[in-house]
């Protein structure tokens, strides 16, 4: 089905990505906004904007027969959803194309499989993709612990069944720790959440994020190579990279052929992320979880391949096949985004919504800064706090980082705080440069760098 | 010799692409700055600022002395004179190396002998680079006019030795024609100059303008394909693209080969053009002239081959080889650069400086803009009516221009006209998107097209 009018379900810097990929196919655009987003850049860049509630996400961006209805209102006939909100939600893809407009995404029962963390587990180790070493359901004793143990290797975490948000684990170094452990934590479950069952799983110390960027027509899947994106604060990721610098080509080549194959198997269709963990230590990978959607991080695949990732999901939505061929798909550079978000680092990174007085925008060579702010918007509190996606390429990493500190060193945004001193710091640091670093690595070093309170004048104006 | 500071002798858009260029490699910058010049973005984004005098250009940026003396005075050891004022002057190349420090450009030898057309004509020719055929002299009768257009071709330019800007030059479709002209001319010429004197020289009718990118380091030598800048107003290119739709691919090789061979030939060091002329009827393509210096058009070439011009002229200038093979040296895609002047094109572009009141910059997936506009900038009017370039990259031709329309449709510019609509109208030219163009028709598009005039609250406005 072609596509000619597309209803843009989401806000901020992914609204205005849209919209741009949108009118390069010369496909008309409706901007969905919230009582809140009225002065929005995506709300002026649209060809129309189109009212879905009040400022509360719940009441409006989350509010999936608002959301459609306002679609068919606006005679749009495709919908994207963008990133969060309603972009992983099968539900609303299946109320989009019952009433008849495209869903620019997978199929929804691609998304439920692939949202169903077990499922997606199971599809994974029958496409033969590695998955993170576990017992497999509950242990029953010590001597089952052990047996199991053999299989993932040490050393692992025990898990209460019953447990979550990380409560309950123990590392157990080898059979003798694990023999000790063992009953002690089963007690502790037990006297905790009133159920002593408990599971194996491999613990990895210096874990690296890195995932594969897949785009697939239905039948036929590709790889836009890895990114990695083992800088985050409190699981968000603050800074990302394509491609990870920890992996040697062969790695590259196991990876992402094992993206392909999982993507193949659940027949995708559209743009899609295979998140995984990558062991430095052993060279092992194991996947995680898939996002059956764009991610923030998108741009990063964009300037290190050349192809744009927006346009090809609406194409493919608008049902035509994927002519990439994957020799066609050429890793050239390197390249960094830093997330500019409107918090303030000096206080703990609390979110700091306000009236931006004043913009200059970053430029040159290999220097992109995807957006929603102009001078003189007003960020809204009601949402994330993403302001822009500062994002640089070069020839090779350490000039890619070295241009990101120029480039930051030219963005300015008075009237709010924002993440920018971070970065300014990051990309200065020796171990980001030596690309020394895994998940729990700026947790760390933010407890050992405070980045200490700014001046009066500096509060008001981040440079 | 290494370099460590640099002294930006130049203004505008040119000199924050100097400042960044520099900047990632490390080196510290010091901005010329004359009266009029203290708010300009270069003054603001430099390490440091140098007063050279007053706001008349020929007493600050044309000043040799004064602009080598400044970059002594302030600790540089490097000089960077980007496009425009002294960049080709070969007496103040040698004034920069007089005083030690290293001029960031081509020895001044090659500037002199390069910027001499008759000396660049004949080496060219000695490097079998085809030059636009000629009598190489006056003919001194009909007779010799006939037998020397035998070696030309028809139809030919009839030119005054004596004349110029071309007055007086008649075209001569055959030997019939030739044999009733040359008295008349010679009559007119000896009239009209004293001197009856006349020479001979191909006539192309609908000639291309192309011209191929060169990086040498004195010794070695490799193109960076080549651009085409055939969209000209009043010989001032308004439009440019690289690579050239123009060309066949045996064509491209010919002509950028040709040009490695004339820049080998003359030992050239650091960023350089030689400009040619394409007779698509025929094929042929003739060398003109070379500019020894970076242009204007440049960031179209870095869009489609990756590779940072102006920080390679920077490394060459400090001693560093050329280690980019021409066999890695790719074609990726294709670039379009639109220039946004302050200039109005409902009053015959009429040079019309001003306060920038608001200003938003295009973003997203293969936008670059490189300016020298901020918000609350005053435009002096004592320069160039260069404001940035809108620099786009896609994967074909025809999705680059889609691109740059869309970007051109973000760009807002508010307190002074700008050359946005006639790009707008460019973008959208059937015979643009076509490729059907000379370097004529832009002239005879606009007596076609007048860009009537705006509204009076788009008269303040244009976006």
């Amino acid at each position: 089905m072609a596509i000619s009018k597309v209803f843009v379900a989401n806000r901020g810097e992914i609204a205005v990505r849209i919209i741009r990929a949108a009118r390069e196919l010369g496909l008309a655009t409706v901007q969905a906004v919230s009582a809140a987003d009225g002065a929005m850049l995506a709300a002026r860049l649209a060809d129309e904007t189109m009212p879905v509630g009040p400022a509360h996400a719940t009441k409006s961006y989350l509010n999936k027969a608002v959301m459609v209805q306002a679609a068919i209102d606006s005679g749009c006939d495709a919908v994207h959803p963008g990133y969060g909100f309603l972009s992983e939600n099968a539900e609303f893809a299946e109320m989009v194309e019952a009433a008849g407009l495209v869903f620019i995404g997978p199929r929804p029962e691609t998304i439920r499989k692939m949202g169903d963390k077990a499922r997606a587990r199971q599809e994974a180790m029958e496409a033969g993709v590695p998955t993170v070493p576990g017992s497999d359901g509950v242990v029953e004793s010590v001597e089952a612990a052990v047996l199991a143990a053999r299989d993932i290797g040490y050393p692992l975490m025990i898990k209460a069944s019953a447990g979550g948000g990380g409560r309950g684990i123990r590392v157990a170094r080898d059979e003798t720790e694990l023999a000790v452990l063992i009953p002690q934590a089963s007690g502790e479950a037990k006297a905790a959440f009133g159920d002593g069952g408990l599971y194996l799983e491999r613990f990895i110390a210096k874990a690296r994020h890195v995932e594969v960027q897949i785009l697939g027509d239905g039948t036929n899947a590709i790889h836009l190579f890895e990114r990695e994106c083992s800088l985050q604060r409190r699981r968000q990721k603050v800074w990302e990279e394509a491609p990870a610098a920890c992996l040697r080509p062969d790695q590259r080549e196991a990876l992402c052929t094992s993206a392909v194959r999982l993507a193949e198997r659940v027949g995708y269709r559209g743009a899609g992320t295979l998140e995984y963990l990558f062991d430095e230590t052993t060279g092992e990978f194991f996947f995680i979880e898939m996002n059956t959607r764009i991610q923030v991080e998108h741009p990063v695949t964009e300037m290190i391949t050349g192809i744009d990732l927006v346009r090809w999901m609406i194409r493919i939505a608008g049902g035509e096949a994927l002519t990439i061929r994957q020799e066609d798909v050429e890793l050239r550079g390197h390249a960094v985004e830093a997330r500019i978000c409107a918090e303030d680092p000096a206080l703990d990174f609390r979110p700091a919504p306000g009236t931006v007085t004043a913009l200059e925008i970053p430029g040159g060579m290999g220097v992109r800064f995807d957006t929603m702010l102009y001078a003189g918007y007003a960020v809204p509190p009601f949402y994330d706090s993403l302001l822009g996606k500062l994002v640089v390429h070069d020839e090779t990493r350490d000039a890619a980082i070295t241009r990101m500190a120029r480039a930051l060193g030219e963005l300015t945004v008075e009237g709010l705080p924002t993440t920018t001193p971070l970065h300014l710091a990051l990309a200065a640091d020796p171990d980001v440069r030596a690309g020394n670093f895994h998940t729990r690595w700026l947790e760390e070093w933010l407890t050992a760098h405070p980045l200490g309170s700014p001046t009066p004048s500096e509060a008001e104006t981040s440079r």
